[in-house]
């Protein structure tokens, strides 16, 4: 059976109203607000006067860098989470949302997979509550108001040529990463050049994912660096003094949502920010919502750990003021063999010295986790072309790192797949934690940066074109230079070259732009191409999506 | 107190739980999908096997050309629904959703006002249920694979330079009116010319407020016309073979919103296309819900009666198999002194002279109407400045025509100021109706288009480009030709210029271009210079509205 085939039986058969799961989790009706029988969002309210329990454990999955052979992160954390329950250990998870451009692409659903699934996949999937289309009109209104400003008169003196500002859609659509607009004439506004993000690389993505409050949400948008001035002065939202219409865009968006696991695991699926030009992580509100309301919370990070890992514990975890207690790295045999070398279509074969090659990746990411002195465990998602040598010998080289490797079954079995990585992930939160942060934001941002290269990459070092070195100086003047840096890279290697696999050595990072996200409350540095909005590719998904008079949907995933 | 100030203050104190609403009309908890509290969608399921009861009487409400003095058709809409409840008429409201674009422009909310409006009301004038957002996103998602077909290698061989499918977003935004897109080298898709329309003039929305079941929808979406190849042949959705994936985007879209008045009056709020470029009327499956599960049921259409009213009785009723039992033409005093030539700042001025020029506008609005064989009752709509004499002279006037005229206060009162209106639209269902169509859709183009000119708009006659006579001809070979003519025209007057009010003789419509929206079914005749992408104004309403801590909205109005 595909995913949504078993999705949607169990969605017929088993689904508990989510006033259960709420209920099950300590939430009143009151608490919270039904967006059908099977999704909520939970009040804020609701949320306030809690605290989060002294002894509550948080576990962030991650995993080695992403291939075309598929890892399974997020079939994983929700296994996981499932597993912990099944073992009475009160378990909530936090995950990301689903962005529609890819699901309308290449990816079908990102809702996990088989029987490690959330549930309704193909509402979640699909426009969910509405917070990624609140975030594309908030978006777009904001980008409306400046063109509008410029037409106006242009009181503030916004140089068109230099609105940083772009406009977002939540779709894969290459024809709008270049746009000319305010074309045919003085009455259809001032024509610039501008530029389509997909709206998860919108920074008011960010911002909704790092916002702690509805003040605290508008103080954030105020700030956000809009463009400049013909003086070259940066302009904010503050200076066109709409905070207060765009915040109240988002005043929805900012609950977290409640949904169930297929094993009615109560999972708050909220935010979901691009893991490379952004943080990767879903909302602090979600995550804290989970940290307060059961023992255990399953949370997991964009893309591989050199992203989204560390921009979970070095932007995200100052902000929630709680850091994991343990890390779980998911890899996969066919993974690995791609890494060390094997062609897509050999995966299925044995092949214990490409393992070994390619073994050399995960050996990176494990030892990156274990610097922030976070206890490690790696998943290995079972495939069914898995043999027990390459099991085996994956096993014993993690073992070498001092770090237990288990068999993960969740996609086939659901929560019985995930009881040994759950028991091993239990056992290592008895181990002692030393967390430490990865470097201190007031030192300089070229510090920063080469803390990052070096220490988590495992680069040489860092070279600046000529306009970031510029943006330095200038970011430096105007007090930017003590947030965090957001590294913008590929998330396919260790380098800003997508095609270098494994775990490179010798390389440097090249930087050839920042972007002062200050609403985020961090800069992004820019290496290589990283694209913010993806293409369609030449069979698009949609082209086998259905749905029927009774409303049963097809070709989902 | 402002119009939010009231809504709020009512929300607060005794909004009821829409389930309660919905247990009024019949339907139970299964029936319907809670977003909240205070709104839900009505499952289709719920209503297929329902009729119509025998007697169920549908009222109409529209209005005189639009002036800047204000006419307030929704709040009289809204007022009459409450006071025929009022009256133990068991009364259902049907109305149009509003859109984000204008609320964050110059209008503020579009949910009625003072003691006649629909709430929750800051919900409905931002996101409300996503409807708007769904089909923002099956608009965008069906441009981006035209788009993506055509960098894929082309298959269809259509022609760039003549795809009429355009983007949308449900924002002001005129610098999106022309845009060129796919700048930026062969990666990034084909460069072409294109334009954003505000979704609410998507062909989409027009479908959606006609398509009678998923399946109807989904045949509707296959119809659409793209573009057309380099051999001008017309592309359809089906040669793209997505309408499965665009009918699935619209699957929660399709389903009917119910929300209440103040006075707790059921209310669908259920589509909304624009009354020029399409039909301005709300969903058939809205309208059809109230027919169903109420006896009396009062919906409105867009703009004046020579747009909204006439797209409702000659493209909406074939399709809904029900036409209205009464109209009424909701007027003010102001605005008809407007357009007897007074200037907005003299409106507040007794001037029975300036009336009576003006009553010319409403006059040929009543006589429209009889035309169709409909009872007529005018709603004088209060205003404080309205002098006695004024509103005598008004309903003489009237009474000439064979018309009863009655003052109605219900933005001051509620349902108490609208119980004489409920009285006379209640005596007028007593007439004999004898209801008969415009036109015939099988006699020829230039047929129906005179028809509505010189009938409707009392014009001598139509004007033709070039390109338009050639359209005739081609639509007419594809055979095209049997569809409504749904006229694209200025809200403002009777001809194709905004600036001849009142009732405009010896005149001449001149269309440019027909557009085949043979997903909607009906064909577009563009007249004069129709916006399909509204603009910001100097000092757009955003800029007043914010939101407290606790989620206090203010500034919507």
């Amino acid at each position: 059976m595909s995913d949504i085939e078993i999705a949607q039986k169990n969605e017929e058969e088993e689904m508990l109203p989510v006033r259960q799961i709420a209920e099950k989790i300590g939430l009143q009706d009151s608490d919270i607000e039904l967006y059908g029988d099977y999704k909520a969002k939970v009040k804020l309210a609701a949320l306030k006067n809690r605290s989060v329990p002294k002894n509550h454990k948080l576990i962030l999955v991650t995993s080695i860098n992403p291939t075309p052979a598929g890892e399974g992160k997020s079939t994983v954390t929700i296994g996981l989470g499932d597993a912990l329950n099944q073992l009475n250990k009160q378990t909530i998870i936090a995950l990301r949302e689903p962005s529609l451009g890819p699901v309308m692409g290449i990816k079908g659903g990102a809702t996990g997979g088989g029987y490690a699934q959330v549930v309704p996949m193909e509402d979640i999937n699909l426009h969910f509550t509405g917070d990624m289309h609140a975030l594309t009109s908030a978006n777009n209104t904001l980008a409306a108001l400046i063109d509008n400003h410029i037409q106006q008169g242009n009181e503030l003196d916004i140089d068109q040529r230099r609105i940083s500002w772009k406009r977002a859609l939540d779709i894969n659509d290459r024809a709008l990463r270049n746009v000319v607009i305010g074309l045919g004439g003085p009455f259809q506004g001032v024509p610039r050049e501008d530029g389509f993000n997909i709206t998860v690389a919108s920074e008011l993505m960010a911002i909704l994912c790092l916002a702690t409050s509805i003040t605290d949400l508008k103080q954030r948008i105020a700030k956000i660096v809009i463009g400049y001035t013909h003086k070259k002065q940066p302009v904010t939202v503050a200076d066109l003094k709409v905070q207060g219409a765009i915040a109240m865009l988002l005043k929805d968006a900012l609950k977290p949502n409640l949904v169930q696991t297929l094993e009615h695991t109560p999972t708050f699926i909220h935010g979901g920010p691009f893991a490379n030009i952004a943080h990767g992580c879903n909302s602090i509100l979600a995550t804290t919502a989970a940290l307060k309301l059961a023992d255990y919370t399953v949370t997991e990070a964009g893309f591989g750990a050199d992203l989204g890992a560390e921009k979970f514990l070095d932007i995200k975890v100052p902000k929630l003021g709680k850091h994991p207690d343990a890390v779980v790295i998911v890899a996969t045999v066919r993974a690995l063999k791609y890494n060390g070398g094997t062609a897509l279509s050999d995966l299925q074969t044995e092949n214990i010295q490409a393992l070994e090659q390619g073994f050399v990746n995960l050996k990176r990411h494990i030892q990156n986790m274990q610097q922030y002195g976070l206890p490690v465990t790696v998943s290995i998602n079972e495939f069914v072309s898995d043999t027990p040598a390459e099991i085996k010998r994956l096993q014993e080289l993690c073992h070498e790192l001092g770090v237990t490797a288990v068999e993960t079954k969740v996609w086939a079995d659901g929560s019985k797949g995930g009881l040994t990585l759950a028991k091993a992930v239990l056992a290592s939160l008895e181990q002692p934690v030393t967390y430490h942060a990865l470097y201190d934001n007031n030192s300089a941002i070229t510090d920063k940066v080469a803390t990052i290269v070096k220490k988590i990459y495992g680069g040489d070092g860092v070279e600046y074109d000529t306009k970031a070195l510029r943006q330095i100086k200038t970011f430096t003047e105007n007090g930017w230079d003590k947030l965090p840096v957001c590294m913008a890279k590929t998330q396919y290697s260790f380098t800003d070259d997508p095609k270098k696999l494994g775990a490179p050595e010798h390389f440097k990072i090249h930087i050839r732009e920042f972007v002062p996200d200050l609403g985020a409350g961090f800069i992004v540095a820019l290496t290589g191409n990283v694209l913010t909005m993806p293409g369609l590719p030449k069979k698009p998904a949609a082209l086998n999506m259905d749905i029927s008079e009774d409303g049963v949907i097809t070709g989902l995933f």
